[in-house]
């Protein structure tokens, strides 16, 4: 099925570069190397920008790997595949994911976990697993890539265990930001949290990941969803979300955990943390009901704190989880959320509130450092 | 129903009574008055020794109350009812139950919580509800009850959502252990840590509570069991209960979660604590597998230590829940742990380890005292 007229050649194409920490993109004419084994090239339509891109990019506290190319929320079509790839064929319409299914390992076998000893994320390398070596370069200077999947690109190079393929009836200009943010907010709460139809929810953060949570417990039914940010600018789009009441943690003298106890009658049934902020995981775990309540961490902490409560208020019958890109396997469970999107039940219109052609990505990176809006699709073709 | 010579009568009979903190019970003729409103009147048969009653007979750190009748592991016969108890009637055979079961409250009510509100176990009140006072005197001076129990009398007085009927076929000298600590084990695995088939499970702490929880991953399946103690005696006895290795924290210079990592490939897949010591909850946490691991926390603390991890081990998809009771419903779920010992998936034989006559009742403190044995059954007609 390899045998496109692209397949082993070097393919020229359009990328956005970054040559430095925090300096704006800069586009490129790139090489790209045919997929090796285990590997495929694919033709990027659509991209995003989710906040780890710009995290890594501005590399404060992160590992600075440069040159390299981003992106890692995507939508694209197989253009060829590699040695022992059976799964996928040219054509096929696929996500790319920051992290993946070996479909081998320990991890991937457990019902219960989607942390792939393969292929989990890794953001300091930034080279292909198979010959530790780039796939991109520019006269001969290689690239590096971003967490194995490098979207700001016509084309990249990815694992086979790190592209989910799906319906091709999908509009991947939509479906292309469920590669990372938005079903790792949905997952935490549909997979993990699984709040009860009628159930009282918490969720700490409005932003992308925290809308997709109250997306989540919007579909499954919960009566109340309680939105908490420290900006009450958030509260209008959460709307949208479900969210039904919103607590803005300055405006109380006392832990936002006492208010949202006082709020649902001592405390509510499910909570899902997706800020990364130590006192924020503290409140979600502590807000949740005695006797049945669960605690979802999903944001990442930017420093070393540690976590802390007193065991009685795990020894009271609470519950508190991590997760990781909403427990989903990206192979095995990505299809059915692209599903979930197409018969209606899930609304990804609502997380697009910019576009902008792929010439204009820089654009993108200044409305996720300004906090604008929550997802900018980029074109590539435009 | 209740129409049984005794059954308005107040009843003299024999009980042990703490007079003072740390003194030896004195073994006196009580007068037990009739049974209230939702109240039930049991002859007690037989009654064990738990930790919980020697800890408030010290009373070092708890609310001392005194005149007291402890005991609150027991089976018995139901001898008189009180107004509007339908469920019970004389000649039923019963376990009183420490914490309660109304059905109407929303612990009750939630399938995921057994921590009712109205009978949620009070260590520091010595009354009954209906009227704040005592049904126990001698001379008048009322002797205070514990935990709604008081079982190391020939008769006491319970609230009907504190007793559960049983099988009047189970032989109450061996099921009255099913009262508090076996059932708080057995529950915390089979209930809440839930190991597969084939599992790695590691119990801290080798007492009944712990070795209950052993027998719950043996009854699970679980192909290792890992039994953590700081005393090395209690190894040949934890054998029986399925425990296949044995680690002694105090024969290792590294944390012991890093030990039962580098023994399991990771960490464990469960692991329930049952000491109540801070560090051991919080190696019990962190030595789970990352992506699936579940700890279940059982043992209360007896400082006021807070609980403290990384925040990456919780959202490396780890899992910590707390339990109470081994989340088992007194009234709706015991019936069934009994039937587990009728038809001998449970073997209960192994933690009965020493008999007394309700006469020798001190015995039984001292065996608890040095740690000696597991469960020490007392007699209430020798």
């Amino acid at each position: 099925m390899s045998s496109s007229s692209t397949a082993v050649q070097v393919i020229r194409c359009k990328a956005a570069v970054a040559w430095e920490a925090g300096k704006p993109l800069v586009m490129e004419e790139v090489e790209v190397a045919p997929p090796q084994a285990m590997e495929v090239r694919l033709k990027i339509l659509f991209t995003s920008v989710c906040r780890s891109d710009v995290c890594f990019w501005e590399a404060k506290g992160q590992t600075p790997l440069f040159p390299r190319i981003f992106g890692h929320e995507a939508g694209g079509i197989v253009e060829s595949v590699g040695e022992g790839v059976t799964d996928l064929k040219p054509g096929d319409h696929v996500l790319p994911v920051f992290t993946g299914e070996c479909k081998e390992c320990r991890h991937c076998k457990s019902e219960e976990s989607n942390m792939c000893d393969l292929l989990r994320t890794n953001t300091d390398r930034g080279v292909m697993l198979n010959d530790g070596k780039s796939r991109f370069s520019i006269n001969r200077q290689p690239i590096y890539h971003f967490v194995g999947t490098s979207t700001f690109s016509e084309y990249t190079v990815v694992h086979v265990g790190c592209v989910a393929k799906i319906n091709p009836a999908a509009p991947l200009d939509k479906v292309c930001v469920l590669s990372c943010g938005i079903s790792t907010g949905l997952g935490a709460t549909l997979n993990v949290a699984k709040p009860k139809k009628g159930s009282t929810v918490a969720v700490f953060g409005l932003g992308a990941v925290g809308l997709a949570a109250a997306e989540g417990a919007r579909i499954s039914g919960a009566s109340r969803i309680i939105g908490i940010d420290l900006n009450a600018k958030r509260f209008d789009e959460a709307k949208k979300f479900g969210v039904t009441e919103f607590v803005n943690p300055k405006d109380h003298d006392k832990p936002v955990q006492e208010v949202l106890a006082e709020m649902t009658n001592g405390g509510v049934d499910r909570s899902i943390e997706c800020t990364g902020s130590i006192n924020a995981m503290i409140s979600a775990f502590e807000c949740v009901h005695d006797g049945w309540g669960v605690a979802v961490l999903v944001g990442v902490p930017s420093k070393d704190d540690a976590f802390k409560t007193h065991p009685v208020n795990i020894l009271n019958g609470r519950t508190i989880k991590g997760t990781f890109f909403g427990n989903y396997k990206p192979r095995s469970d990505l299809p059915s959320v692209v599903e979930k999107y197409m018969n209606k039940e899930l609304e990804l219109e609502k997380f697009i509130t910019h576009e902008v052609s792929f010439s204009e990505i820089n654009k993108a990176f200044e409305y996720m450092l300004r906090g604008d809006g929550l997802r900018c699709i980029i074109r590539m073709d435009a």
